[in-house]
């Protein structure tokens, strides 16, 4: 049980978080994922982490390397039910996820990856009337 | 991290098991997914057990309760992502996971659940003619 699974539904990829992230664990998912994205295409993640109690700096710098890395492979990234308690504490600790993008639950960060989805390819498909 | 998240999507729920299963942890498993299902009114269960390198007698009927208990409730439940080498060793171990529809991976399951969902759909409007 060293890897945390990753999930394909359609045209994304979903990773729930139940068990403590520890280096290794998170240097494993930073890879998969990574691959799964270039294997598969995919152009959104979610990561649900409505299991964790708390999330450090540890796992707040995670979400945001996995982010940046998705972006540099044209993926958007979605962190998906973060409970109450752990937003007062990420703030109260000076985290704010910079450059983490967030929803309340799977189902709103689907349709939020798909809207902006759908808004990059307006974007580009303006970018070659320009061009 | 005592509890194992359950994920709605659309009128599906996904419950990916990535952890040891323990007594109690399958006990509150249970229960979560059926008070969930009542709540949501979800048509079916998605259960990812990619992750579990081993499926005992134990798993087995947690997997196979589960299921009659959905089914009590209306929904249907389909166990995905099994590792060839489970399914070996399930076989060897006389336990055949009777009652349990299985597919390969989550996207495979969906398309499972939507197709049998439509026929379910089908039959009783048949049903509804005959009266």
């Amino acid at each position: 049980m060293e890897r945390i699974p990753i999930l394909r539904i359609g045209d994304l990829l979903l990773v729930t978080i139940q068990v403590d992230m520890h280096d290794q664990l998170a240097l494993t998912l930073q890879e998969d994922l990574t691959n799964r994205i270039a294997e598969t295409g995919a152009a959104g993640v979610l990561i649900d982490i409505s299991s964790l109690e708390i999330v450090d700096s540890f796992i707040g710098r995670m979400l945001g390397n996995i982010s940046s890395m998705a972006r540099v492979l044209a993926a958007e990234t979605v962190v998906v039910g973060m409970r109450p308690a752990v937003a007062i504490t990420l703030v109260e600790l000076g985290l704010s996820l910079t450059g983490v993008r967030t929803a309340l639950n799977v189902e709103k960060g689907m349709d939020l990856l798909r809207s902006s989805l759908r808004s990059a390819d307006r974007e580009d498909g303006d970018a070659g009337s320009e061009a």
